[in-house]
Formats: C-alpha cells, structure tokens, sequence
C-alpha cells in the first residue's frame, strides 16, 4: 500500500518495532467442510506478517491469537493508533519473535469477526449476516484454514506456531494435524481440554448473551445486538484472566474519585446505643460504581461492545467446549503419535485458567510417545494473562527455543 | 403449632435428627439506624431455634447465614420436606452442634427475602415492596438486630456464634460489637474484607440483575422480576463456590444424555484431504446444554429464581462488598482489641473465594492482639462450599472447641 510506504520514508519505524503494518485479505474460493460436517463454498481469512519471507520459504512463524484476539498481533494501523497489535512486546526486530529473522504470520480465526468468516460475514443466500447459520468452528477448522492459507503463500513449512490459551490449543492441533509441516510448537498457558470450570464459565457467559432479549436467536442485524449479554460475559471472563492478587494489587479496595468512604466505627462496648447516625451518606452507599476494580470492569465490557461480535463470542466459546484431544483422538498419546515438532510448553503459576497442571499433563504425554518436549513454569502474580505481559523470562525462554 | 406436635407423636424424629421445627418472627417496632444513616420505623426478623435454652440462659449458640442462606439451618418444616434445612448435617442432638446441650438460634439476615425485613418486605408508606428504599444493609447492621433478637429472647451471654463465608463476617462482628455477650466465635471459610476479586464477581452478579430490562430500578412488585438476571448471577457465583478440581471430579467433560459425541479423528498426515464428513451432527453441536456441567448450573439458576429475590440479592453482596474490618476500625488490631471471646477459625485449601489465607489474616491479627485464637486448615477438593459439607474433621475440630 503506497500510502503506508510514503508513511514510513516520512516517519520510519521506532528501532526494535514493527512499525506501519496492514492487514491483508485470502479468499478461499473453494468449498470447505468444517468438522460438523456443514459446507460453506468458501472462507475469507484476515491475516497480517510482519518480516520478510526467506528464498527457502521456510522461515515463517505461525501466531495463534485467543478468544478475543485478532491478526493485528503486532504493529501499528495508523501513526495515530493509541496502541500496537495485542502482542507486541513479543514480536518485532530483535525482539523474542525476531522479524529481523522470521516472517510472522497471524490470521483472524475462523468464526471471528475481525474480518475472517464467522457469523458476522453476509451469507450471500440470504443478503444478511450468517449469524447461527453459520457453521459450528472447532479448533481443528480453525487450523485447517489456516494451513490453507499457508499454502497460498507457497510456505514449504512452519518454523514455529506459537500461541497462549485457545492460541495454545491451535498450536496443538497444528503439531498433530501438519506433523511434517510445523518444526517447533510453543504452546503457552493453555490446555489439551477444556475442564469443566472453563466450560461452566463459557456457559454463564453465552446464557449472559442467548437471554438478553436483543439476540433474538442470532439475528440482530440492523438492531444493537445483545450488548448487555455480551459485556457481562466479558466483564466475567475478565475476571478469570487475572488473579486474586494481581486484582488486590492492581485494585485493593480502592474507591473511585465520587465515592465517599464510610465513616469509621468506634465498637459499641455497651453494646445498645447506636453510633451517632451518619449523614444519608449516598455516595458511600450505593449500587453505582464505588471500587475501582468495578469500573475497570464496566470499561471492560463497555469497550469489548465496540469490538466484539457476540454471536461470535458464541462460537468461539463453543469451540474450546469441544476443545478434547484425548476424546478426539483416543488418547493423548494417540493424538500426538505423528507429532514431528519439538515442542516448548510454558505455564503461569498463577493462572488458574489453564493451571500449570493441564499444562504439565499434555507435555508428560508428549515424552511419553517419544517426542521431544521441554515444560517451564513461570512465577507469576498476574493470572492466565501472563503469556501477553512484559516477561523477560518468556522472552529468554522462547528466544532460546527458536535459536537452538 | 398444634399440626406439628400431632405430627411429631405420629412420626418421630429420626434420633440424631433436630426434626420438625418452625419458624417465628420477631418483630422490633422501635426505630433502627442503619449504619448508613438510614432509619426505619422498626424491622422483623424471622428466626428458628433448636435445642432448650436453660436456666441461666447462656448456652445459646448463634448460627450466622452466608449469602443465599437463610433462618432455616436445620429440621424439616413437613413431613413431606424433600431437605431438610441448609446445616443439618452439623446441627442436631448429638452433632457438631449438639442440640441436646445447645440452643441454637439462626435468623434471616436484614436484607434478607425469607421472612426478614429486606427489599420486598412492604413499605407501610406506598403499600408496595421497599425496593430500592429499603435501607442499605452492612454486616454490622445484621449483626445488631441480631443481637436486639437475644435481648428479646432474654439471652444472658452468647456460649458460641458460628458461620461460614458472609456467616463468617457476621461471627467477627458480633465478637468486636459485643464483646462482653460471645464467649466463643467460630469463623469458617471466611476474611476481614471482601477481595477485589469477590468484588468484582459480585459486580458482575449485579450487573445481570440491574441490566435486565424486567428490573426496572427495583420496582418489579407484580411483574415477574429480572429472573433472568438473577438466574445469571447465580449460575457464575456458584462456579465461585466449587473448584477446578471438584468441578472436574463431579462432572468432567460428560455429555448429557441428549448430546451426541462428535466423531473421533484420525490425523490428516497428507494435510490435504478432509476426513469423510461426517452428518450434519447438530445433536454434537449446539448452543443447547450439551454438558452436563451446563445443565447443572441452568438447574442452579432456574431453581434460584423460585426462592430468592433479586433486590435482596444486590443488597447482601454490597453489604460484603463493604466488610472492611481493618478500615471500619483503623486496622485489624484496633477493631479487635476489645474482643474477649476466643476464636476457631476454619479455612479449607481449596477455597479459591476466601481462600486460607484471608482466614490466616485475621487469626494472626487476633494473636497479635493478644487474644486466643486457633486456626485449622483442612485439605479439601471441594472448594469454598467445602464448610458445608459432612466433614468428621470438621465436626471434630468444632466439638473439641465447643467442650474445651
């Protein structure tokens, strides 16, 4: 695009960052079956790369984006873009995912709606968003197109798929599915299935979006949308992304800037008289917003409305239900028994998300069938978001990986 | 209540089990300051007691409710009861809480909707349910009309208050408010303030009720009420109360009876071809419940709705929300200096909602105090309901500090 061309000579990228980037359309034009065993005669996936292809096209980098997540994984849009892509303080020139070395490639999943094909997309049937007649996604289909794009941009193989969380999953499946195609894995705070926690919290969260009246079953084009459903089901999710104690360090019990404290208490030893009765204090007692950690949230949500489509919060959700390589496959040993790659699985002590238990679990599986597998299990304070922060142990960790 | 009596002569109770009980209804009409500042004309509370209180009347021990609890903690109403009440398996002759030497009292928290003033309690002025006139509620203020029951009753001295979670907070407070009334305070799975994640949590729950077009502000006397909402909130806090671990062991990843298995894979080495498609297996894939964890917390919701009410539901997390002992009082030891009971506390490890150490907290801040005070951490899988369940460490622990 010349006009970003022009941007750069006028405005060149900071050293060590990507700089102007832009998101690119492939359109598949041929009939794709997902694993439901529905058909749609073809997907658009929205992808981004960042670096440069080398002559033996064998030097690309697979990013695998989580359930909110998208292509634009690093990189500016716009010299006025308030923030870079979601990932990066981890790729860029000389950073862990080196650009100056590898060509990073990260496509929107199938099912988002970032561009990609989901249930936002217009179903040229009917003239209107697919909403739920769009296909059911599995983690699977979302790997499936992408190795279909792959092999648009004549890649003769993966040097690394790396990803956290529902990323993570994909980064699996990519091992299993293309074992001859994917050198390196580096799955990060992530599961081999779904546990019954991570579901029950999926489901609050869709019935949050199918009950709020908006929906009307999917197809709420022209409308607002489930708005409310979906902010709440993020406000909730939010919540398992964190921690106990990131939250009580990042929050405490901090008020907000109008909410009046409490007056404070002397015990009533004589244990009859009232303390002289507070003024109607309205602004300590209210159901407004009072701590901070409740505004952060109610931003949270309010900002993923802009963002967000909730019927593909739907589908994505269900995708990690169904996300079981065990029952997929027979068993774990069974599902990685082709797996050519190395793999670099890292976990977060404090994530109880995806807790470095599930982690621990698909990795002894991997040495069990022979592969070559390395775990590393980070000490961390922030949650299952660890994967996305600043973390200079990561950094070596997959610096060291994707070198040897 | 005669109907009871026959009915006891008919059918006795099983020994061991507390039996048929009843509920009364104390009625303050004297005026009682919140601690907001708020006053209202008098309050009731509805009440159940079990066991004699003898002659010196001081061998009361006090139950105290957490959130969706209530007065009736055990015996059965009827015959025909298909539970008994919420803490049977702890309270009864020759239990925990021995019933054959205790009198055990349990009332409605203020706030509360099962008999207790509380938001759909009437408001004399409009002839209609208080809604959001009611009073906001803090754990003191149930605590004090609590104890305005015991002078009623005619209580000389408490010999144990005991609780679990809100329940906990309650114990605490009742040992700081009156210190010279309760000789005994036994607080389970339990903190000194309200995490930023509780809060946050609750703010969620909160946001399902109030953004549910049927609230309207409180104001749903004849229409069905934000059941929805309620519903929501409920099924996300009770994923609170269990665990990773219990979770997984009572559901796992089974379907429901419904719910076809998708069909299992064999990995596509070629990477090209797709395996045989399989039938349009919508039975495999759906937004309907397909797990029976979904199916269970749909139960926890829709069963909610039929007993509790939504505006009460706001007004007891927010008065968790404040429970802030150390800033009430200036700090942990100030609020406790005066306290003269002795302290069991109970925390359990797989508590991730008030987890052990929020519990350690404030038994370390009452031995600094110089008071006595024990604590005992049980290895449970069972999460923060774990307090509430058939426990022979548990009901050891409470009986050795009930006799000493």
């Amino acid at each position: 695009m010349n006009d970003a061309e022009d941007d750069v000579l006028i405005a060149p990228p900071e050293p060590g960052e990507v700089g102007l980037v832009e998101a690119h359309d492939f359109v598949h034009s041929h009939p794709f079956a997902f694993e439901s065993g529905q058909v749609l005669p073809g997907f658009t996936l929205r992808y981004e790369t960042y670096g440069r292809l080398d002559a033996a096209r064998d030097n690309t980098i697979v990013i695998c984006h989580a359930l909110s997540g998208d292509h634009h994984c690093a990189g500016i849009h716009a010299l006025t873009d308030r923030k870079p892509g979601w990932w990066n303080n981890f790729i860029g020139p000389g950073k862990a995912v080196d650009t100056n070395r590898f060509f990073v490639l990260c496509a929107n999943v199938l099912g988002g709606c970032q561009g990609s094909s989901g249930p936002l997309s217009i179903d040229p049937v009917t003239g209107r968003p697919f909403g739920l007649a769009f296909p059911f996604v599995t983690v699977r289909d979302m790997v499936r197109a992408q190795k279909l794009l792959c092999d648009h941009l004549g890649l003769s193989s993966l040097y690394a798929v790396v990803g956290g969380s529902m990323g993570g999953m994909q980064v699996l499946q990519w091992g299993i599915e293309y074992p001859a195609f994917v050198r390196r894995l580096i799955p990060l705070a992530t599961t081999a299935r779904e546990s019954a926690q991570a579901i029950a919290f999926n489901e609050v969260g869709r019935q949050a979006i199918m009950q709020d009246p908006e929906w009307h079953h999917g197809d709420y084009a022209g409308s607002g949308g489930p708005h409310v459903g979906l902010a709440i089901a993020r406000m909730m999710a939010h919540i398992t992304y964190l921690s106990d104690q990131s939250m009580d360090q990042k929050f405490g019990r901090r008020k907000t800037a109008g909410a009046a404290a409490a007056p404070s208490r002397k015990p009533d030893v004589a244990g009859h008289a009232f303390p002289p009765a507070a003024p109607a204090t309205s602004a300590a007692y209210t159901f407004d917003v009072q701590f901070e950690v409740e505004s952060y949230l109610r931003h949270q949500g309010e900002s993923f409305i802009n963002r967000f489509d909730a019927n593909s919060y739907l589908y994505i959700t269900r995708a990690l239900d169904h996300f079981d390589l065990a029952a997929a496959y027979g068993s774990l040993e069974q599902a990685f028994a082709a797996v050519e790659a190395e793999t670099l699985c890292v976990a977060f002590t404090s994530d109880w998300l995806f807790p470095p238990a599930q982690n621990r679990e698909f990795v002894l599986a991997l040495l069990r069938t022979g592969k070559r597998a390395s775990y590393a299990e980070l000490t961390t304070s922030l949650g299952h978001d660890s994967f996305l922060l600043e973390s200079e142990e990561l950094y070596a960790l997959v610096r060291g990986f994707l070198t040897r």
